[in-house]
């Protein structure tokens, strides 16, 4: 027999019955939270308390971050131009590249690799100095000290039993910095999430899921609220005023253009 | 001063604090379930214990619906063009059109509508009979008694205290259409969670949200799964033993064509 | 034999070569214009050298509008949070809503239909009128006269022989509503298009259709420009001084919530 | 005065009128073809004639490649779960990742790097060969001797004087392949575009919008032929015949979850 060209481990009907990860689908509901039913699904596997409690709050962690990020932006525009709420949202999701939330992946990958490895963390640290280059999860434009989020997670993380080798090095690594440096450049939150799902045991590969798991409730009350309260096509921008033109003065189209 | 173009009761910052609905976000880290931030997100006020429960419930519900959907389809096909894990997902939430998910927003507008003007039910689905009319959130391939899903959510809306006028308003529509009809056309799982989350005091025009919300986790995962176990750009369709070619035969190019 | 899934009269491949609407694909590089060939992939045949001029004429006169509509804000956004250049393109795309490329699809109807039906003029105006429904293809923001566009392209249809039935309507229209409203409200770019498509025997469900394939080059440019010459994660909107926030003041999560 | 936030060199409005690249656009309707304004959009400054008979075949060339690719599933899909031509479009667009379309970019990458190092065709071509690595632009699955496409771009390229030092690079890796090889690995299309693309002077990181622009026509197409002549919600995917689970087999709910 051919090999089938569509294969899956998530979910699948057995007499017009729904089987997630192998649980009937009517059980979960009214049984597990939604956070519980995300980890199954993600996972493959039921969490235990404290696994459910820590995914509750790294989703809450991220739920909105207010109106001015580019996934926000491009959400109302799309939503703006006339269309439907499921079109805005998608457009706010597409925005989750690399340097909106792609942290958290980046994040997760680097603990994870060097965990794994058991590199010395001064190598680590001094390799990416020497080469300038930023480690992902590090440093925030306003918290110079600490980031007060990171230190939420951490507690909740030591709380619930995940304060384990991935948390230690990356708060390691923030210590390195410092030593290194002379000064602080801080675990900001994509680096507390990314070292507490490693330590949940979580591959990197899934960290954006993260992340957009999480801000996709926002984006559906951002998009919902230009729906409901702004004008179609609406003037965000006014051309004259805010933008600023850098290319070639009017010129007239050449005489061999010109037929009609 | 002039008016800001910008405008939003969501979320905002005082101070490199973040507040959403005017609770601190560290606050609701570690003390709210993600359903319940949701709720907030949403409704702009924290959730009761059933509300709560409630939101779970529905959540969970609509997680995950196998590999066939177009939404999985599709997901699954952006992300094989090579493509990172937000633009796959993205995909999956455009796909969620009028036909794929728009079925809980027309039957939350149904059921608000018609509870709001207090019309006889029978003369609601007798307007839709002598049309041929479907009624949204009524209907389903494989069950024709009862929908094994809308009655767990039944229960659980009497459970939590949420089984008032809009679910009273659905079943008496589904007994009326038996009455009028002679055969029972069930009040399928949009139709339940539509019924719910109208009790729920929830503006229809929000309806989809709370599909795209539940139904992402299942595309992030079906997403991950196409990007580590599945080849890039997949060939999912034999061109030559799948598909039926309706056009017009090869033809030759007409000479007046022909320059090079 | 079962009915196949797919189908297509659109393209097909022959011993590994690919036949578009019939003709080789290889026969028609370097023998049809480009526009010629976006002709023949949505008409199904060949356009004749007045047909050709004109499409290349309607696609061009779309081809951009500068940085500030939706579809260029969020086209940009999306590139801005770390995509490739296709991904911020698609979000342009997405843009195109009912508000933003909808009008072109709306006129084309409105003149197809009322074409076809053969209503007087002046009972079509007037039931706009006294509905106070905006006609779609009419009006402009700052062109209270005439719409230079409207002028360049009835002129190229005149030139080619597509002023003929429908692009008359349009024309009357405009002169209609000035007779019952004792004011112009111009004929725009839109309405113009899709009096010329309509004329060329263009189905209105495609109007849209003009207007993307003629924007992309733009978005294009515009997604290019972004990615080479801004830095990632761009940040627009200061959201201290730009936007207004309407929404509860801060408060205090009640202490029953309060578990760590 | 403060920095602008927004800046473009590509199209600016003055009193109202629109200059695209400092050309009045009105100017350029009826007077450039479409593919002339696509290059002068992304370029800058007009073509001449060699220039736009080569943008026109190069567009030509890629403008549909049937209902197979992601690409098509991914658009009619999304189409298929109830939503407008646009945003099907869209999500055909989101398909063009790395793996379909980005070999275009890839191959300008490699023959604008190597051809500007001036590295000897033998070094490059071992290099990859040691490492086992593709060459970007090389390679088909039935095309062992030559690629027709090829075939035909380079000699429209010789026709018109773009076969120059980029062109014969991209043909001399071939000959230096089945050298080290002792069979060919074709010159494939992408690759041919790339040669040309190159010798024209675009940037590489440009060259998925020559795929983009060129494609989007048949995707309009693909998209139009969904929503006219198929039924919403499509059931493309028969899960019970055509899917294979690959997961756990039903389980049971444990008994410490169940609440309800």
């Amino acid at each position: 027999m051919a090999e089938k060209k569509w294969r899956t481990a998530i979910t699948r009907h057995v007499e017009h019955e729904t089987y997630v990860r192998g649980y009937r689908l009517l059980d979960l509901v009214g049984n597990l939270s939604f956070a519980q039913a995300i980890y199954l699904v993600l996972k493959g596997e039921l969490p235990n308390e404290a696994e459910s409690k820590m995914m509750e709050a790294i989703f809450v962690s991220v739920i909105d971050h207010g109106i001015a990020p580019p996934s926000v932006i491009a959400a109302r525009a799309v939503a703006s131009g006339g269309n439907s709420l499921n079109v805005g949202v998608a457009a706010g999701v597409m925005a989750f590249g690399s340097a909106h939330g792609g942290a958290l992946e980046d994040a997760m990958r680097f603990i994870q690799e060097n965990v794994a490895s058991g590199r010395p963390v001064n190598e680590v640290v001094s390799e990416y100095m020497s080469q300038k280059k930023p480690i992902p999860g590090f440093g925030h434009r306003y918290y110079k000290e600490f980031d007060p989020r990171t230190r939420r997670l951490m507690e909740l993380a030591k709380t619930y039993g995940f304060y384990g080798k991935h948390c230690e090095f990356a708060e390691k690594v923030e210590e390195e910095i410092f030593k290194q440096k002379g000064k602080r450049i801080v675990l900001n939150v994509d680096g507390a999430i990314a070292a507490v799902a490693s330590e949940m045991g979580f591959d990197w590969r899934l960290g954006k899921g993260f992340f957009i798991i999480g801000r996709v409730p926002g984006l559906v009350a951002h998009v919902y609220e230009e729906l409901t309260t702004e004008k179609p096509f609406s003037k965000r921008l006014n051309e004259e005023e805010e933008t600023e033109y850098t290319g070639v003065p009017p010129r007239e189209l050449p005489v061999e253009f010109k037929k009609v």
